[in-house]
């Protein structure tokens, strides 16, 4: 599979005008062709909460329309309303992450981060960069350490271009130097995005976060969890029960094209780790910031 | 500076044969020429214990024959028998490290690395490497996963290079996939080499040794350093008094030469991280293997 959307928020917004387009594409049986789409995006990825949430919305829609009996041009209609109301609904609910996330956030702070949470993964301003831009706005004078997030290198490529695009001050740092950061207590606070949450506050994110929130519990450090209400999961009851990716070998053994270590060697390749609750210290959602003990509805 | 020679016991053996050299290349006053070249290899890396150990014993054996008055031939000689002797313990060594090391592998271990300590970073078998190769050789059928290691990627290159050529089963992971591996419960040992170790146990290694030591003490897996005695540090109290090496931005921001950042990126990167010794199960070394609490003489 290949990797042409990322980051959980913009995964459902994509999905949703998916689901649109495969309704124009259908000459008969309008009904059939759309809800094997909807099958078809629910393979795309398996961690991301958000998708199956977009869908599980598209689908009440063609549903009911069906049910109704309406016909096919309504129907179009009624799916493109739908997938602009998600989109404006994750442009909304971004801005509202970060304008409750700065409640959390003092002037001078050192924020780490991992991955690409911003806007290139969401629609509007991002998750867990929704928070920095506005505390950006807001003149406290933050700073920022991302995370290269290998193998992938949102953190390098993403997180980093975004940030320096709106005159932020960043530095990029390999994985592992993490902890030498923290080692150092150069880090104020650990923000990250989600890609699932569940009613209990345990969390699956980009690979490297489940490490992040150990050396944060170790240190002391604020560990917090920027996410909307598509991110949570209120059927999966255990970190342990959440679907981890596991992506193609070639991700990690090829740079640019060219191998970084013997071709033949096996590799281990998860996309996403997980945070039980005990280790995080706040989930911003768009409706405020949630804190332990979790009992999230 | 390039790294032209990495590892800490090959680091000291490679000065060691380097102070040798410059008495060849020195024309008159041998004497200053030699303790020049000494004065520049102390510069070369700041962290890895074993060079200043080595160039110590070069010294010693320059100064008692610069006493005697003894002639520039005999001097050479009297430096190229100490390197070899360095050569010849550190090879010894590296051996006698993979046998005491032995004690603490069971059948099926599974093995956690990082960076590669083993016969590309020193002399004869590796140090951490020299108890995998000794294992495999005592058909423990262990598997070992190996950290690739960012920035220069010793894992990937390194490591999986050399167990690969010994038939060992070795798998590869990106640096923050050691935190799921670990989190999936599949992973029995972790074991790494080191730079610098003090007499109360604390360590320097390569970047990522300590965020590993965080993650095995959370999850109660036995966290080992395997080093020579070259490697102590008697002098220092602590680890926080560790000269950690920061080197060039370049490394992380170019991997084969091809960008994977914007280049105006500000960068921090730490070639070493420190272990403090609470966090040490033992340290196994050429005279056996030594567990906390730490009172190395």
């Amino acid at each position: 599979m290949n990797m042409s959307v990322r980051g959980a928020p913009a995964i459902g917004v994509a999905a949703s005008f998916g689901v649109y387009l495969s309704s124009l594409e259908s000459k008969r049986n309008v009904n059939e062709y759309v809800k094997k789409a909807i099958r078809e995006l629910a393979l795309t990825r398996p961690t991301a909460r958000n998708l199956f949430w977009a869908l599980e919305k598209m689908e009440k829609v063609l549903n009911k329309s069906v049910n109704r009996g309406e016909g096919v041009g309504i129907l179009r209609r009624r799916l493109l309303a739908e997938a602009k109301k998600i989109y404006e609904f994750e442009k909304r609910t971004s801005f509202l992450i970060g304008k409750y996330g700065n409640k959390l956030i003092e002037k001078k702070d050192k924020i780490l981060t991992v991955c690409n949470a911003g806007a290139l993964a969401t629609v509007g301003w991002g998750t867990a960069l929704s928070i920095v831009y506005q505390a950006h706005n807001l003149r406290k004078n933050i700073k920022v350490f991302a995370c290269e997030t290998r193998p992938r290198l949102q953190g390098a490529r993403l997180t980093c271009w975004e940030l320096i695009k709106e005159g932020i001050n960043v530095t990029l740092i390999t994985d592992f130097a993490a902890g030498r950061l923290i080692q150092e207590n150069r880090i104020d606070k650990i923000i990250t995005g989600a890609d699932r949450i569940l009613r209990n506050g345990d969390v699956a994110n980009k690979i490297g976060t489940y490490t992040l929130a150990v050396l944060a519990k170790r240190h002391r450090i604020p560990f917090y969890v920027a996410a909307p209400f598509s991110t949570f999961d209120f059927n999966l009851r255990s970190w342990q029960d959440i679907p981890i990716e596991e992506r193609d070998k070639k991700e990690v053994l090829y740079i640019n094209k060219i191998p970084i270590a013997p071709l033949e060697v096996e590799v281990y390749n998860p996309a996403f780790d997980c945070v039980p609750h005990s280790l995080i210290s706040a989930i911003i959602t768009e409706r405020g910031i949630i804190y332990p003990p979790f009992h999230i509805k």
